[in-house]
């Protein structure tokens, strides 16, 4: 069995539909631990909750990003991480780290990239008067937000909408296709050309 | 009623929606004048099957863009032009032509906006490895690509895609939405404010 490990930094409402998906069996490998970049993060009370050990790497406790990145890889090693899923987590990987877990980590960002990248893709779209925005989720590469896609969903942008009643739609898509591609990518079944990725016995490209 | 220019540079399919569209009594406007960059677009030998009047402005023929621009002005003013849609125009309107139809410059990309900007968004979304792509009906303004969002409607990039099969797809959604979104200005529909455009007596963003 897999296991891997799920990086937050604040609500984690993410982290918990993973969880859910665990336990309803949707996902095999075991969620052997989450990693918060802050001790005031929610998600730390529901990792908690689930009995799911957790670590907590903040930067300002290290002299530079490379040096937390080479700290949480050593913690991932002994806990024999395989894969990693990033859920809110705002910070940047190094390309050290990336490196470590090359194509075994996964993203999910609220608009279609490459549309609205960074940390507030969501509000970005919104602004911008988009007419469809929707959720990514991509493999992590050494550039923010660029990594090959594996699932992407649209998302309409209606008339009547405020940030708030987009915002929920959003995350409802993120809570039902993260733990699909995370389903996925434990049974080997994406499969990567260049920038493509490509399931393998079934459909892709939600829509 | 009101008198549009269509703007044209290759095949022309979506002109000839619009011309179709016109038929059916779905635009009431009257398309008066087919405007192109060249002598050798095929758009023009569907104006002339039409009995639509056509000019052609070449840049080859002028000494600078702008005065191309100030040229073909000149003609949409004799020609009582109310507004223009460009279809498949391959030339960047200059800011000084862009003032002279502010908000009355329709344009039609066939990708998301604002992903995959330019000449080959189509192409460019499918070689990136989108899961999802799209069309996008804007107002054009002086920035490329970037003014305020009629319409936009997902077109989703299937694994056994290839180039032509997206390209097919994406252009039976134009030859549908560019119609519409025409048929919504014309009657004065469309709200602007700021980078948001709303639809009066009726839904928007399709997808």
């Amino acid at each position: 069995m897999k296991r891997f490990a799920v990086f937050v930094s604040g609500n984690g409402s993410n982290l918990q539909a993973i969880i859910d998906a665990c336990q309803k069996g949707q996902i095999k490998s075991q969620l052997a631990l989450v990693v918060s970049s802050t001790d005031k993060a929610y998600a730390l009370e529901r990792a908690e909750k689930a009995g799911i050990p957790s670590l907590v790497f903040n930067v300002r406790d290290y002299t530079n990003k490379q040096s937390v990145d080479r700290d949480i890889v050593i913690h991932l090693k002994q806990e024999k991480i395989d894969f990693i899923v990033l859920a809110g987590y705002m910070r940047f990987l190094t390309p050290f780290f990336v490196k470590q877990y090359a194509m075994k980590i996964l993203n999910i960002h609220p608009s279609l990239l490459p549309a609205f990248k960074g940390g507030s893709g969501l509000k970005d779209a919104f602004t911008y008067g988009a007419k469809v925005t929707g959720v990514t989720v991509h493999f992590v590469n050494e550039k923010i937000d660029n990594g090959a896609i594996i699932f992407q969903h649209a998302v309409p942008i209606k008339d009547d909408d405020t940030l708030e009643s987009l915002e929920e739609r959003i995350h409802r898509v993120e809570h039902k296709i993260y733990p699909e591609a995370i389903a996925l990518f434990e049974e080997d079944r994406l499969k990567v050309k260049g920038r493509k990725v490509f399931i393998n016995g079934g459909p892709s490209g939600e829509c």
